[in-house]
């Protein structure tokens, strides 16, 4: 049998990242489509695919790591959707069937976060690792957890950018920008958040000035929450806002000074937090692995079928 | 072959209680034995299951829920220890070796939550849910969280009352009972922050006291950052503070509240919030299952042996 080869969909709010392969040592046929209407960016996707099929031959799976929040319980017959999001059009479109049907493969679908972190486990950061979170803190702030292998669902998806934070003493008046909860940890911390306060990116601000202690203090807090509600080995930080330098040590010291001893000794949780491995390529190698994973499924029930048809 | 039997130990700070069986139909030899120093309180339980034995025939493996912090690392040579306790006496005693060497059978160990999660998802509130979480609400809050059938462990494991929430307006002032964090959720809504602040138990307060209010606040945002976090289809509140009438309503409305509509329509979020199914019985019912989960994992090491026996 032929080395299995599969295509992978990082599907975001601006553009959907499209890519082939099997591992971070074997990706090809990346590119870039831009999010515009469901119809248009899906019949765009879907001819860049086909294209790619009648050059380098049959792809077994495909993957798509979406942005959110979409529908994951396998027994709904929206599986697959996104839900009620603010972008024009996208609400209860069917992502997973429109690209899997037009593409004739098996489909796997998660979110964006579920399948970075599900990369960095597999080859990032998190190898080994029983459970760990990725977390993306840019336009928006968002996690995906792996347990054991695999990510968590649920009744709904995991939101952890929807938590209350107690407010930092000299940030009380901002009201926060989220449009569900003003002033949770994406209303305060997010990329957007920053700029409506500031005016300016967290990275263009001198070192000394407060917004260095004011986010790391949002994200802190939310560090303390994974360790008290999951106990991570790693939380893994990635998004623009995080590349900020010194950033990473600020959260470790708001986390010890938070925890007051509570999780561990100060440098067993200060490693912890980490930067992702694989940097921007952890989403598209994610929904990779959602690929490999449906074509094992696919792989799995056509054995049983072909079985169950022998024995009758 | 024998039906096998299982002791299991629900072992907590104040007491230790120890049962045989294998369900919540199958439970005999219910006794209470006080805690008291390590080296007492081990050998009166013991002694207990040695009669028990006599009485009954052999017992297949023994299954610990205990009060934490623990160690569940079983890489570690501290596995199955109480960790830093202010209980005189029980820091890094190791529990789970002590019982086991002196009842000369496997032991299966976690914390009490967990064990009382699993119960739940085995037999009560929580049957066939991939995520779930058992609270409780007592003299300390803390948690165990069950995903696709097992607990989370981690880097130490979950300790969900330890989240600092936002304060209620109405009790900024108090300044919270945790020797660690003070005004964390256990610092201000367990039984003995309760008692700090209003002299008395909750249910024993008229229902239109704000502490009624202040504490559904608490609670809620803890159900909130689960939401958040893990996403259960199940959040079981347990414990004798939630004993309180009204009081998981009043928690519903909260989370209504704070959720600002996120994490899915208001029906579908109360549901998640419920009692125990298995009463004060669900502490027990886990050790059992630890002590079932034991004796699985000794049989199949035990027969994965004698296969490489005798293919030697």
């Amino acid at each position: 049998m032929a080395v299995p080869r599969f295509a992978a969909i990082e599907a975001g709010g601006t553009k959907f990242v499209c890519a082939t392969g099997t591992s971070p040592a074997d990706i090809s046929d990346l590119t870039r489509i831009p999010t515009t209407t469901p119809a248009e960016t899906v019949s765009k996707v879907v001819a860049y695919f086909n294209k790619v099929k009648e050059k380098g031959g049959p792809l077994n799976a495909i993957g798509i790591a979406s942005f959110g929040p979409v529908e994951l319980d396998d027994s709904s017959s929206r599986w697959g959707s996104i839900l009620s999001t603010p972008k024009p059009g996208w609400s209860d479109f069917n992502l997973a069937a429109a690209i899997s049907s037009a593409l004739e493969t098996p489909v796997g679908f998660d979110t964006d976060v579920n399948g970075a972190a599900l990369a960095e486990y597999r080859w990032g950061a998190a190898k080994g690792c029983d459970v760990s979170t990725y977390v993306t803190v840019g336009t928006g702030i968002g996690g995906g957890t792996v347990i054991n292998g695999r990510p968590i669902h649920g009744l709904r998806h995991p939101e952890i950018g929807h938590i209350l934070p107690p407010r930092h003493p000299a940030d009380v008046a901002f009201a926060g920008v989220c449009p569900f909860h003003g002033a949770c940890i994406e209303g305060l911390a997010s990329g957007p958040a920053i700029q409506e306060r500031w005016g300016m990116s967290l990275s263009d601000m001198p070192t000394d000035h407060e917004a260095h202690d004011i986010i790391a203090w949002y994200l802190g807090h939310l560090a303390l929450v994974l360790h008290a509600v999951i106990s991570p080995r790693r939380i893994i930080f990635g998004g623009g806002v995080t590349d900020t330098p010194g950033l990473l040590d600020r959260i470790r010291g708001k986390v010890r000074e938070l925890a007051g001893g509570y999780f561990g000794p100060g440098d067993l949780i200060d490693a912890v937090i980490t930067a992702p491995s694989l940097g921007e390529r952890a989403g598209i190698l994610g929904a990779m692995i959602l690929g490999e994973n449906a074509w094992l499924n696919h792989s799995q029930k056509s054995k049983s079928q072909r079985e169950g048809r022998e024995r009758a």
